[in-house]
């Protein structure tokens, strides 16, 4: 790996190029993270990230050779940072797990850009790669709490942690993005409620 | 309301201008149709249905002023009719629903445009109108399978439906649209126990 970024400006005209280069490129991804979130994937245009970074559309396409390129770049930076809760009993975290997450399905900057993903992965490969990304992302967040709660023996060691992941994701996405009806702590305490009642029955 | 269509071509000019009028809608309704199922509402463009169709864009036009008024109608076409199961129980019906339910949004033409809609709808008040009343008419299937559990004692008269409806139709589609993992029978007996469990419990 290259190691100009610690040596300054002052250490040669190689390094302030890179440094110049650098620069345009997070000045383009902040751009392109904005625009997205206003448009999601549909509506994204190089022109408009020219236009708001003002940063040259050929300058652009030198660091992303396609539209495609930079709007999966783009939506790279969308991603939170998100730590487990970790409460001690099964009810604790998957109850602060679900307030958590229906605080960013409301308020996160990709919730927005989200169904512009689902949409393009119905139709792109690419796409399709990231989303599942994504979404192995959050469902390995349910399987850690199952995982830990198995541990303790809160449910049994054949839990089925994917529909596990159903019961818990499934309600809140779809109150958020089908039934577009407000949160409320009932549904939090509800949807975490029945979750673990489902897991731990047998069906 | 003009009766036109009932008489014929030989009822003279005036019908066969509509009746001519009434094949062209109907030719760019049914390529509108076909176009959005391939592409989604965000690659959906009058240039494309005027190719397809062998309308001229002038005519179409002159029927939908703009994309988004040829863009909703083609929606409205996608619908389908669906009879609700009777089978005389509670689990009966559920399975029976979340079956079917299952087979459309694997199959359905509506199925692979809904995340468009569900996108355009974050941003657009006529898609988000639209797409309320796609989602009203799925709750509203598993509203009435409640009422007729409720009316045989099955579940308490107090049932909240919105939430049963998010535990019915929240795992499908987030299998469907965000986790993409196959369907199987183990799923759809599952969705269908612990909704039922969840609603009969509780929280």
């Amino acid at each position: 790996m290259p190691t100009h970024h610690q040596t300054g400006p002052s250490a040669g005209t190689g390094s302030n190029i890179d440094a110049r280069t650098q620069r345009s490129r997070t000045t383009v991804l902040a751009a392109a993270t904005d625009l997205l979130e206003s448009t999601g994937v549909g509506g994204f245009s190089v022109d408009e990230v020219a236009r708001r970074s003002g940063v040259a559309k050929t300058t652009i396409y030198r660091h992303w050779p396609t539209r495609e390129a930079l709007v999966l770049d783009a939506c790279a930076g969308l991603d939170d940072r998100y730590d487990l809760p970790d409460t001690g009993t099964l009810h604790g975290d998957l109850r602060r797990f679900v307030a958590d997450l229906v605080c960013m399905v409301e308020q996160a900057g990709w919730a927005a850009v989200l169904p512009s993903i689902v949409d393009a992965a119905e139709r792109n490969a690419a796409f399709a790669d990231m989303h599942a990304q994504i979404q192995k992302g959050h469902a390995s967040l349910v399987s850690q709490i199952a995982e830990r709660a198995i541990g303790r023996g809160e449910l049994p060691a054949e839990t089925d942690t994917a529909l596990l992941a159903s019961t818990v994701l499934g309600p809140v996405f779809y109150r958020r993005w089908f039934s577009r009806e407000p949160f409320d702590a009932a549904f939090i305490d509800a949807v975490t409620t029945r979750a673990i009642r489902g897991a731990q029955g047998s069906d």
